[in-house]
């Protein structure tokens, strides 16, 4: 089996890194707890004149390299790459390139290991890409290829409940992937 | 039709920024001329005693940024965007990855326009991607998916002319592709 990981939101908490830069650099003014983020994109529960100050943040070195991993992922991945499965990191970097390229692999070697980095996939279009599934926190995944070969199993976060998919925890993927059986 | 583009020896002119930088750093020492290169990876072709140095002007930071194109690579893409055809950069970072992951977006922003960088992919396995057809250097292409669904048209160099498969450079590749009517 062949799994295709998305990073942010999935195995890098990037809620969690956001909100504790958010908090520590503007402890004077409103923000949405991690439980009531119901935007795909962060920036977009927030009014109109904290935005830039959003994307300030997204934007500074370190952002990508320094998130905590999401509880569990780390352990998953190690399993899957235990139980023979093909394991990618598939993951977008932001339009604006400049730190989150690089960075996404020193946060791959950083926290999975230097091998790992040879499993990274960078890319906007993640439809071009094959494998038996894709884990992904993105509500919808649209690109060049209107049926990807991959099933989109929606990695469970508050602001993708409405999507009508199978959807997988790092506490119960190997049920979901009805793996069990293997462990 | 959905095209795959390699960047280095493809659009991007590896072995001459290599041989320019070889000869302004050593230029007491042997080096390859360009129609010499018999290898796939240049460091092959070197003497054991040179190749740590070879290495060194590959690692060293701009040298994935500051790679002349190809003559016709860049006129060639633009042709095929203009054509409506699918194109993809398709490029291998380095396993030492801290200069060239960055700098291959930066070359495509410099040299195609920055939103060309959105179509960047890139993977240490191109087999795992989709497309009609792969324009690459390479002599064999390899990785975990066994018959890749797009053909291989090898970029003409003289290290690939043992390679039986159809070939192209940026003089010729209307025809090979069978587009000159679309011209």
């Amino acid at each position: 089996m062949r799994v295709l990981i998305d990073m942010d939101g999935v195995i890098a908490d990037f809620d969690k890194e956001f909100l504790q830069r958010w908090q520590n650099r503007h402890p004077d003014k409103a923000y949405i707890p991690l439980n009531e983020r119901n935007t795909f994109y962060v920036k977009d529960q927030y009014p109109d004149d904290l935005k830039p100050l959003v994307v300030e943040i997204l934007l500074e070195p370190g952002f990508f390299r320094e998130m905590i991993p999401v509880p569990g992922a780390i352990a998953a991945l190690l399993e899957m790459q235990r139980m023979e499965m093909d394991v990618f990191i598939c993951s977008s970097p932001l339009s604006a390139y400049k730190n989150s390229t690089l960075e996404k692999y020193e946060w791959v070697e950083i926290n999975l290991g230097y091998e790992w980095t040879k499993r990274v996939v960078l890319t906007k279009d993640k439809t071009i890409v094959t494998g038996d599934i894709l884990i992904d926190d993105k509500p919808v995944i649209t690109g060049v290829v209107n049926t990807p070969l991959w099933e989109h199993i929606v990695y469970d976060r508050p602001y993708n409940r409405a999507v009508n998919k199978r959807r997988i925890t790092w506490g119960n993927w190997k049920s979901i992937l009805e793996m069990d059986h293997l462990s």
